[in-house]
């Protein structure tokens, strides 16, 4: 096997894309499908997408949510009810026309969102305040058209959970929505170590059919801005077009204030350009299929003698609740095996020869570099907790200094041309979507977020100089 | 509310079919969904599955299979490389023929089962024996077209796994055939409590485009068989029409042999059917979203006085690992819980009044009825898993009662149309497919399966006299 089969072919600074393209095939993640912009998430990618899973049904359920699943059809004139919302999503939907072996009479879209039919749902199980709140969440498939469809980023199918609430009040309803974008961005810094800025949307950034759109956007490598995770306030625009009523206390028919919250298989790609490197994936330890792999060092005789050594040491670890995986395949050298598993972003490697083993020790190095370090066997299962622990916490510091070295507080216009080129500007804007769409024109930077943290400041907006529109900086960058 | 609004209005004796579709639905397990044939697995029955998934993902999982996921879509013209199971299909398909607003070149078919799509990347994935066994499975939705819905048994998508494996040889292929069937019949045993007859399907009956399909067999409560979970044995058929090859030890190409099996949301209707009664659903606990139900006795001021000390015994009963919850809705009676949560189908209730506080004791209810007991708070934590575990195996011993009391070996055809009247004939038959047609268009039983367990026996078929085919008694019945 050459070089350019086992390592990366290309750095991260030569060409970002193909960078990210030959990573995650090369790492097992992921291959495209037969049909077009589809994706097959093989094993490797497939365990991240569940680990990642767990972490967040856990913290969905523990604030009171139920899953429960709608139908994939949805008939196409359920899209129609909201104006906006078909609107939006009219250019990217999937339809069936024939099933059965006839022509349907009403075409059935394949859910880009569920909305629409959780809504209808929804109106048929509330009537009474005592009904309310509603809380639910689905995991599940969806399809939007993509014209330039990105694995994991933007496929044409991609899995998700939707998250779909109904209340009585506006404020009960926001309470949710600022409840999801919490936990998102609590999953990305400590199940993904990213370092997150939430904030909402401009209105010409929101969710077709929304009253209010939140986001928490994360910095890839390249500079680039990625939507991770977004949250919406519905108002009673859904309400209205499917008649989601309650009768209240004091015995009123009322609309009920409805939400909805999305996090997606691109939470994979988002872990690949936030932490990868010119060898490979980087992963964070909670999203590591392994955690840590053992490679028994010496060929023929000498491996036949550390591999059950390597094994017993894999044992003592798992007791210490570490996913571990021994290495021991004879046709392979462990210099194979060491890109191999660098390519694939396991945060430990342990090497384990005849002189190791006599001496009772490991080597033990780390994906990111530094030091090799010997780790007596008996104290392994002890020492490598805190080990993944500290591996964690230098990822989401690794990435929030480059985050802020690539984060320019500007007020001029070339400044903010320099900032975005990079990285990201955090600047005063009018509010106006044609000096938005001026600015995308001439930079190819969006608006991604008025931060919810930023504090009060007011300034001329940094393209056509008028009074700024929300009453702090906002976020502007190029996105994916 | 009326008792027919609370109770199941109509009993299993009176109209199966109809005590089936009120039950699901009153029990809060499903829907209808808005276009034909779907279904909406509200958050109770959603519970079941996933409860259902955890123990078969770990038993999938722990014989060392991956998960991953194939698209959603498939081209038409992969359908069509496998001539049997194009044929089989066909009639069932939903065919995506627009997408993002243009008609598409080749429509998608949107997947009936994966075969085709995960025969085609196994192709790309396998070359050498090193690479095999080749072990994957899916979580995933499937569609197939339904002329008769019924929701759970046949709904027009339905939720599933579906285990695809490649093996060197044709021994390799049959072994895991046989271990994902020993799977089904453990899961439907120790899980669910139904008690299945394994065995293989007639050539009328196989999956199209296998060489062998298997099957469990269950019997409901109207006597009707369900096949529960089938396992088939592909030959090379798929890995013809696919080009799936590797090449062997000794250097030569060869096909692989391939295996599918799959499990699906059918179950949560097997269970219901298993087990329900007059009164609703009865789960057995492993699939119980709660294995206890407490509810608080004595309105207002009673209620306000027990509601804690519920709230104590639930806390304790967590710590024991059981799934919990008390009942303290104000707004609704006593009488009115206890009958709410039978027609869930909890196996235990726990009623607590003033004066079972006061005596430090609860009052236990069974679900399948009994004298009411005393256990003692301090106790309860120690008492209810045996009492959990004693109820799995009174749900496993009546059910398997029922099956044999319902179970007829015959050698005449009277016998044998009385038998399938009810329940299941054990008969010989002459493999015939004119002569299952025949007794089918009589009695409308089919033959379930070859049983793998039968003592080999010989004598004339039941329906034509002709000699037996398959060394053995089949089982016949009508199906759902």
């Amino acid at each position: 096997m050459t070089r350019s089969e086992l390592g990366v072919g290309v750095g991260q600074d030569q060409d970002f894309a193909a960078w990210y393209n030959e990573v995650v095939a090369k790492a097992g993640l992921v291959e495209h499908g037969p049909a077009k912009g589809t994706m097959v998430v093989r094993p490797y990618g497939y365990r991240i997408w569940e680990l990642l899973q767990a972490e967040l049904d856990r913290r969905i359920m523990d604030t009171g949510h139920e899953n429960a699943y709608f139908p994939l059809f949805i008939p196409q004139s359920y899209l129609q009810r909201e104006a906006e919302h078909v609107e939006g999503f009219s250019p990217e939907l999937a339809v069936v026309t024939h099933a059965g072996g006839k022509e349907l009479e009403e075409p059935l879209v394949v859910r880009p969102t569920s909305e629409t039919v959780i809504g209808h749902m929804m109106a048929r199980w509330i009537s009474s305040h005592r009904d309310l709140p509603m809380l639910l969440n689905q995991w599940a498939n969806a399809v939007r058209w993509e014209l330039r469809p990105r694995m994991f980023l933007r496929t044409t199918e991609f899995l998700w959970q939707e998250g779909h609430t109904a209340h009585a009040s506006k404020s009960d309803a926001m309470r949710e929505t600022m409840l999801a974008l919490d936990t998102y961005a609590e999953v990305a810094r400590d199940v993904a170590a990213m370092p997150v800025v939430a904030g909402e949307k401009t209105p010409g950034e929101r969710f077709a059919g929304a009253a209010r759109t939140f986001t928490i956007e994360g910095m890839m490598r390249d500079g680039r801005a990625l939507q991770s995770g977004t949250s919406h306030y519905m108002g009673t625009n859904f309400a209205r077009a499917f008649d989601i009523q309650y009768t209240s206390e004091a015995g009123r028919l009322e609309y009920c204030h409805t939400t909805s919250w999305g996090m997606t298989t691109r939470m994979i790609g988002a872990v690949v350009m936030t932490h990868g490197d010119d060898k490979g994936l980087v992963l964070p330890p909670t999203l590591a299929p392994y955690h840590v792999v053992i490679v028994p060092i010496g060929r023929g005789e000498g491996a036949e003698q550390v591999v059950p050594g390597a094994r017993e040491l894999a044992d003592r670890l798992r007791g210490a609740g570490l996913r571990v995986h021994v290495d021991d395949r004879p046709q392979v050298s462990p210099g194979f095996k060491f890109n191999d598993w660098e390519m694939r972003g396991v945060p430990v490697r342990l090497e384990l020869g005849p002189r190791d083993l006599a001496a009772r020790a490991a080597v033990l190095v780390h994906r990111l570099g530094g030091e090799k370090e010997q780790v007596p066997l008996d104290r392994a299962a002890e020492i490598l907790p805190g080990v993944l622990e500290d591996f964690h916490a230098l990822l989401l510091s690794r990435a929030t200094e480059f985050r802020d070295s690539r984060t320019a507080t500007v007020d001029g216009w070339d400044d903010f041309a320099a900032a975005v080129a990079t990285g990201w500007a955090r600047a005063f804007h009018c509010g106006s979507s044609a000096c938005e769409d001026e600015i995308k024109a001439h930079t190819a930077a969006t608006p991604r977020c008025v931060p919810l943290d930023g504090p009060p400041e007011s300034g001329p907006c940094v393209r056509c100089g008028r009074p700024n529109e929300y009453g702090k900086r906002i976020l502007f960058g190029r996105a994916y």
